[in-house]
């Protein structure tokens, strides 16, 4: 299996793009890449687009060849393939290229993720939410992907003694972060009474606990490693891309506390790298919801199970900890396109090794990891990331 | 890149299978490829699903971990990944599937393509299967999947004096082949008379030209080819799988009867194979309509372009000429099911690769070809099958 590489990044600003169509987004992402990693569109193999909800959302499947042929490339006749996993698409697509470079058949490829939520209106964004978790055992007896989170929330608390601040204090970190990433949805700061005053979505989580609906795009390049230098001078090596998958229903599970798909994705994804949860410098991990955040430090093995709430409570996971979480904002504050989501966690931590993150750099940043969940769990991706020596 | 063969097929039967949920279909058609592979849930290492539109047909996105559930994998949480491309998201997951092998991550993968469409009114089974072409640009004009494909046959019947007799013969053929074919949707004999005085759908192409919409799921089993012979007698090897796209909407071609994506696949496949289309013993290829069938037969390069009509009416594709196409009935007869028809495809072949195709066998057959489409051709995706020797 040969060694993949992160040639280039690219993302649009997250947030309510009325003006701006779900093509165009797409192709400013993969533009931007392709012009990071210094290739031409030429060079490429093939496009691989994360992608939840078109065919809801506009009456659309089949959508990669649409972006290729906007992206000005149909006459190429690339191979273009949508992968599909709830939330987790866009770091599924990841995977799938990742895969394919790794197997030889193609030596670049673009891997992209597009959603457009704010061009439905709310209600319909809601089911498409809920399209996620399990239709004929969970939505249609009136659970929506919110009030299944605050099962969870729920449960923690009730088991672990985790408190509401504990799960108010996501939300602040995360806007504090997004104040200072220009492709932010949300660039306001939060305070924990405004968190903790905020309205009722399913409680225990109010509005703030939430992440929005966006709409955006990120992409990234992916190439053989061992030419990678050719391209960049900082080329950044995929140390390990791994998949788990659970139940879609979560009453069906082993514990409802723990995200067994992430457990299982980030031990294969550290026996992949050789590597160990305590050398991860920088982490973009999944906080749809609140307790999303704390389950998942607990998951991946950043901390005992049950000690998420107290940990990140302590500071250990804020901005000049020796691993600070979700400097993008997260999904909270810098946005929630579905499949775009996983793919721009990859974008930023390909800037944080590289040092670029200017305002919210990570400093001596050399290994990364991204955390991308579908729905209340039944897939989760691990990706671990690393400066190439 | 290691060599990649497949080592176990299964499929449910294809038709208005209204007793029956997709959950149970998909499963069906994967543990009959496990059986046939002589493998256990315990030696897999992800699942790869062909699915086009669960989203609008059950409100059901992040569909792969829910088959993975109902296969009673959950537990093991293996990966899951749902691949689209409208009608060719099941050669898609295979092309996923075969590079997932390929790259080293894992060893055996199931790849299943699975759909249900006759649970929802015909008028939404409509709208789905347009949405397998451009929405923007095509459906909302009035444009409908088989009026595009009627506006290719009129040009190429214009062009190229392709006749509706030459066109009603694909229908015939398929209904004669799926007559023999246990697991077809349709098993009636059609004669020529009949499909040619049958009502219009969108002149030339009448109802017996169009290829019906169906429920059901076909899976197969991959694994590296150097310990295929552990489990099987026959492993196939997988020569290529080539996939290329290509503008969306019809009226962006360079040429509207000629499908670019097939031309460009095959010429890539029969190049990763080392092989050419004289090689051929046994192809199935995409006959969603009557007229996609001589399209294809001159896109695949087994006839020069513009040749399809008289070359398929002399018989030169016929059962038990040279090479025959679509043993299994194709599309029109042995159906339709979106997701399930690439891997459908691929698990005739093998079948006929194998000498175990029963009364619509090929004589000697040992290279094949798969070939599915996606909308318009917006898709395409070529396999090369072989005894391994």
């Amino acid at each position: 299996m040969r060694d993949v590489a992160v040639l280039g990044v690219g993302m649009t600003k997250f947030g309510e793009l009325w003006d701006r169509s779900f093509r165009e987004i797409g192709i400013e992402a993969g533009l931007q890449a392709l012009v990071d990693a210094k290739l031409s569109s030429a060079d490429l193999g093939a496009l691989y687009l994360g992608n939840m909800a078109s065919g809801s959302l506009i009456d659309q499947e089949h959508i990669a060849p649409l972006i290729l042929d906007y992206a000005g490339l149909a006459g190429r006749h690339l191979p273009a393939v949508r992968v599909e996993g709830g939330g987790a698409s866009g770091s599924l697509a990841f995977h799938a290229g990742y895969l394919a470079v790794a197997s030889g058949l193609y030596d670049f490829v673009v891997v992209g993720g597009a959603e457009k939520l704010t061009d439905v209106p709310d209600v319909a964004g809601s089911q498409i939410t809920d399209s996620a978790a399990d239709h004929e055992w969970e939505i249609v007896f009136g659970a929506t992907l919110p009030a299944l989170w605050a099962l969870i929330a729920r449960r923690h608390m009730h088991q672990y003694g985790t408190t509401r601040e504990q799960l108010a204090r996501v939300a602040v970190q995360d806007h504090e972060m997004g104040s200072k990433n220009p492709n932010a949805h949300y660039r306001n700061k939060l305070t924990l009474d405004q968190v903790l005053g905020a309205g009722p979505v399913a409680e225990p989580l109010g509005v703030f606990d939430c992440a929005p609906l966006s709409d955006g795009a990120a992409a990234v390049v992916l190439g053989p490693l061992e030419t990678a230098r050719r391209y960049t001078d900082q080329p950044i090596r995929i140390a390990a891309s791994q998949v788990a998958c659970d139940t879609l229903g979560v009453q069906h599970r082993r514990d409802v506390t723990t995200l067994d798909s992430t457990v299982v994705a980030a031990r294969h994804a550290f026996e992949q790298a050789r590597r160990a949860p305590a050398d991860v410098n920088v982490a973009e991990i999944h906080d749809a919801y609140s307790i999303s955040a704390l389950v998942a430090l607990e998951d991946l093995g950043f901390c005992e199970k049950g000690r998420g709430g107290p940990e990140f409570e302590s500071g250990r996971f804020a901005p000049g900890a020796a691993m600070p979480v979700n400097p993008s904002g997260g999904l909270k504050a810098q946005g929630r396109p579905f499949g775009a989501v996983g793919v721009a966690q990859i974008v930023e931590i390909v800037r944080q090794l590289r040092g670029e993150a200017k305002d919210r750099q990570v400093a001596g940043a050399s290994f990364g990891l991204a955390h991308d969940v579908g729905g209340t769990g039944a897939t989760s991706v691990v990706t671990l990331l690393e400066t190439a020596g």
